[in-house]
């Protein structure tokens, strides 16, 4: 089966989510953010017909299907790659970890964000600074805590069961994305959780991962993105 | 198998969208929030040893499984009970029209939201105020018109194949919300998107919603849930 992954070019995005799956499981897909042209054929691909049709990026065509929504995508590839638990059990778990990290995602984009996504950062600097204080102090206290939580309690190294699943690739992205934008907090976020930096390093050190990394492929972080570095937002 | 809905009382909430696949299957269920002390146990058991903990309400015990995350609780009543397509591919197709239906709902909820969640709706009124306008001229004319294509375009009155899912049942709850929290936005956005008001009287009209409505069991919209109706932020 041929997999395409569409998504906008020059941010990791929410498409990093999905790379790393393809990635780490061996998966041969074409990036369709890696050729020329590749937003408009994102965007024409969007509105072509399709039984199916997303309603944003990132989207999969995979053969005759075209999968939206980022934890579908891997609800779909941590079945058939090995990414997932055998369990029934074992992958509506896996579910309910990247849909907590989804709605974490969310809430790290909101907080540059607050009043339109459609507008700069710039045009919502005070709603910004007000909500990514709630952020630092509240938020990420909250949701990063229940994943050192959960890697204690499953005490194998990763999230759910005895395997690394797309879960585990996600939280490592969240804290690379998290390192960048907010440093400061971070530093002492970890101290704290202790399991987190632990988790980063086994999968940074899989060896495709590390692969993915040393091709220069894997996008880096910018303030195009989900993870912006404003330093006037961390502390 | 015994189950069991943990989720908020008072108001309809994420819970309700759970609350309606069991009704709507014929699924017997305990509803805690209906239970003395309902909010008590349900942070009790939230807390109390799962090897699945959820990071938040609402969750679903199930025998011996604990189910977080409202798209995940779908995914499995859905399946088990005949409130999805029985193809894979039909699954992956409700479940990305229900994260769909996630998102627009946090949308809404950060509209009278938009700097803390855990700050009142009055510390927050004029980013609040800011925030709504881009939710009613953009964000909603964006969603809406996405699941009147899906409607239109599925031909059978139903967002997937020729049954009713979960993901109709949630839409449906929506556009009630919407109608409370925006009544003349929604006048005026009925009216361009068409399909959705047949969608909703066709779900009403299911003889076990009809009779959950009637029951008095299902909670009315208030200012304390996700569907707020404060008048300054219509129009």
């Amino acid at each position: 089966m041929t997999y395409v992954l569409y998504y906008w070019s020059g941010i990791p995005g929410r498409g990093e989510f999905v790379r790393l799956a393809l990635e780490d499981a061996g998966i041969d897909y074409t990036d369709i953010a890696q050729t020329r042209g590749g937003d408009e054929k994102m965007l024409a691909a969007l509105k072509a017909n399709s039984k199916t049709p997303p309603f944003a990026p990132p989207y999969l065509k995979a053969g005759a299907l075209t999968i939206g929504q980022t934890a579908n995508i891997l609800l779909f590839l941590g079945e058939r790659h090995g990414l997932a638990p055998k369990s029934h059990a074992g992958c509506l778990w896996v579910n309910q970890l990247q849909l907590t990290i989804a709605d974490l995602v969310a809430e790290v984009h909101e907080a540059h964000h607050p009043v339109a996504a459609s507008l700069y950062y710039e045009d919502q600097k005070p709603e910004a600074a007000r909500r990514t204080q709630n952020l630092r102090e509240a938020r990420l206290p909250k949701y990063l805590g229940y994943f050192d939580d959960v890697l204690a309690g499953s005490g194998t190294g990763w999230l759910a069961g005895r395997r690394l699943s797309y879960a585990d690739l996600s939280l490592f992205h969240v804290i690379e994305g998290l390192r960048y934008a907010f440093a400061l907090t971070m530093r002492r976020l970890e101290k704290r959780y202790r399991e987190l930096g632990p988790l980063h390093d086994r999968v940074a050190r899989r060896p495709r991962i590390a692969a993915y990394i040393a091709s220069g492929r894997r996008l880096p972080f910018n303030e195009d993105g989900l993870f912006r570095h404003y330093p006037e937002l961390d502390s």
